[in-house]
């Protein structure tokens, strides 16, 4: 039970959208990603995802509009709805989404997909 | 589906210790609170709870210790654990739980608790 300083854990990692569990709360994970380029389209059936920005700004595509978010904005994913996460330079963010959720949802498998989150 | 900027939200109230339900995400809510002054000691048997410190300092007592946050750092205080949290000044935090939570968990009912959180 110790708190988490963002800002230490964040300048403990550089590779990109390479979410790590930063702490546990019931069944759910607070997981930090650093975000440069452009994201897979994807979507999670089952689960909402909740994107904070930290420090930076993203962008998060849906299929029918665009939305930016930057340093102290939050936006919640819901299930089933295919977005496209991306940003123009690096992005720190902050998740907050169930365990066992794949990154890249029902995407097809490639070097973006991460099975096992590491943790911080 | 709509971002939230969290001063925008911060900015719509002053009422302390009474959280705001800014965001859903599955069967877990995103609140916002502004906290002054002591809180009252208490539990919640079945439910983690995570405070993020967005602006100001706080404070987390436990039985044992006592852990101080401030903006940009996060606990999570696990189901069960006793805890009371105090701020010496206005301090606003992020609380994210699982919907139905009473923010006195197990303590007497009194003029600090909440029963139905206000959406903003």
């Amino acid at each position: 039970m110790d708190k988490v300083n963002l800002a230490d854990k964040f300048a403990q990692f550089d590779d990109l959208w390479s979410p790590k569990v930063a702490g546990e709360l019931d069944d759910y994970e607070i997981k930090l990603v650093k975000l440069q380029g452009d994201f897979v389209w994807h979507k999670h059936d089952d689960v909402d995802e909740m994107f904070l920005v930290v420090d930076g700004t993203m962008t998060i595509e849906f299929r029918d509009r665009t939305v930016n978010l930057e340093a102290g904005e939050f936006l919640v994913v819901p299930k089933g709805v295919e977005h496209k996460p991306q940003a123009q330079a690096e992005c720190s963010a902050m998740l907050f989404e169930r365990k066992g959720v794949t990154n890249t949802g029902d995407a097809a498998p490639s070097a973006l997909t991460q099975r096992q989150p590491e943790r911080i």
